[in-house]
């Protein structure tokens, strides 16, 4: 058993930004980064919010991400931008990417917005969800930060578990908002299984020889395998081509493995699309329809062995009630791996 | 063994059209149908093209389809349109509106068109590949024309296979093609297995009760799985209200099964978006670095048993190829429908 002592979310950010401030990163990025961090941490995310913090720490120490990046459009039209992002953090990017796509969208009605020379941005949730406050819809795509899928009966990993979140808003129900890998795990589930020293179920990977690859230690030894066989690599594989290709970020051969290297610039891409709802429809008539379709849905009899229907995003919703009012949950190992990081940095450590 | 003699496109066109005029459609609509449908099976989308034009007719008669719509845009902005189809043939629908999301995506750099009283337009990627000729990414997303899909966990059909297909141009190399329904196995294929008198693999239905359902005859007696299990349900709902809910058309209890109703209107809903990728990326490099990509993936090693690397839409390509030259193949118990359908019409039957 592990301890899971609960830390408030503003002691939460501040220790996050302490952190970045004290790598050189001015106090304004350093807070919008913790914010979203944060968030991630609020919404369940546990994979993607401060567990990240070591790491994002060690590539800035390294050289591989620029903390004082001049974030800009480099191209733009009325229903598009390309933002550069200058090997900024991705936090920084997709937050101006998604504010961009939502302030473009008022007008255009729908608004595409790629970015490329990102990061690792966390949650693709975050950014899909933001157009929500405007009364939008927001779709998001990304390529992955390490290639763990080879394309459909190959062996080659050029393709990563490569996510697409999407981000609509209801009225008295909550939001529906999925965001999923195009793997039928995402890595991090599998390191969570190694961890625990338990077997991944059959379906998740495979080995070299195509045979059925349940020991999470093992995972080295082959790859994830994509939803729906080869439509889940066509999906992984489209996703690439908008958020990375398009845009001229890494994809394929390029993407740099940031959980093996601290040096290496990755070029991450992403595509963030805001779509305003009163463009094509009354606003109010929208959400009563996505709260009929959402009751009707939960609605729905249950097979024997499901007790009830859930709807995209019932996870984050319930997490987030409960971690704002106790506190998000730190397990000890990693405590000390931030305790750990705070006497490195020589700030104090998280309260 | 059943006989399948090949018909040239233009006699198959030329059929089609004639199939239309007669039940009193204006020449130009029936041509424009004809060539999208007779496309459809150039490029191997046999359960889309000519094999619909019974149901289509049918359904003519029966008064569920308007012959004379009046297709036009009722919402507009810079980066968006919103096409009602005036309950036209969903060919005539969304081929104006992916000729709307063309034009606009020329200044506007992308343009989103949703699509409202609509019908079946036949195969997603006829549309998501419109864009292509003037260097654009096509994306599609469509409700499909039946439920047989229950949230998951649930039992009741709710939800249709909603498709989603993407086509990006290339250079030298076939332009990427992904169109796929978000279950497992798309119902046609499932009537195929029925009429072939073979058993499903395990993973494409199951029962009621949850249990694996491997006989096509009873079919009805239970639904199609999702890709990646609960990750296609969320798929399948979201494209169901970027591409019905959004444009005020039919998704979940509203969705009208056209196979089993002549008479009823299906206000189908559809989505599709046009990317210019000159707004992003300079063209020849765009389609450089796809071909280095597809290159990269088809060079990958493969796992015992594939004997080579798939992309996606080679099925269509190399029949595209061979249909162009040798003409379509049509099954005998299908040219045995449409003679009868050409008696019934008083029409030259297909030669």
């Amino acid at each position: 058993m592990t301890e899971s002592r609960r830390v408030s979310v503003s002691q939460l950010e501040a220790f996050i930004a302490r952190a970045f401030v004290a790598v050189g990163m001015s106090p304004s990025h350093a807070q919008s980064i913790a914010g979203l961090m944060a968030r991630a941490d609020v919404q369940g995310s546990d994979g993607h919010g401060v567990f990240r913090l070591p790491q994002y720490i060690r590539r800035i120490k390294g050289g591989a991400v620029n903390i004082r990046p001049n974030i800009r459009i480099v191209r733009e039209a009325a229903g598009m931008a390309l933002v550069d992002g200058d090997n900024g953090m991705g936090h920084l990017v997709m937050r101006h990417a998604a504010e961009t796509a939502i302030a473009k969208a008022k007008t255009a009605g729908v608004a595409w917005v790629g970015a490329r020379w990102s990061n690792h941005a966390g949650p693709a949730s975050l950014y899909a969800s933001m157009p929500l406050a405007h009364d939008m819809i927001g779709l998001y795509l990304g390529v992955g930060s390490a290639n763990h899928l080879p394309p459909w009966g190959g062996i080659d990993m050029l393709l990563s578990t490569n996510p697409i979140a999407v981000a609509v808003p209801a009225a008295a129900e909550a939001p529906v908002v999925l965001d999923m890998a195009t793997t039928v795990a995402a890595y991090g589930k599998v390191k969570t299984k190694a961890q625990r020293g338990e077997l991944m179920p059959e379906g998740w990977m495979i080995d070299r020889e195509g045979r059925p690859l349940l020991d999470p230690r093992r995972a080295g030894e082959g790859f994830l395998l994509p939803i729906g066989g080869y439509k889940g690599y066509g999906l992984a594989l489209m996703i690439g081509l908008l958020a990375g290709t398009l845009n001229g970020a890494a994809m394929g051969k390029e993407v740099v493995d940031f959980n093996a290297d601290d040096r290496t610039r990755t070029n991450t891409g992403h595509a963030i699309v805001a779509i305003n709802v009163e463009a094509f429809h009354p606003v109010a008539e929208f959400k009563q329809a996505v709260d009929t379709l959402v009751r009707d849905l939960r609605n729905s009899r249950t097979l024997p062995g499901f007790d009830r229907i859930r709807l995209p995003g019932e996870g984050s919703h319930a997490a987030r009630a409960d971690r704002l009012a106790y506190g998000v949950p730190i397990p000890a190992p990693l405590r000390s791996a931030l305790d750990a990081l705070a006497a490195e940095l020589k700030i104090a450590s998280l309260a």
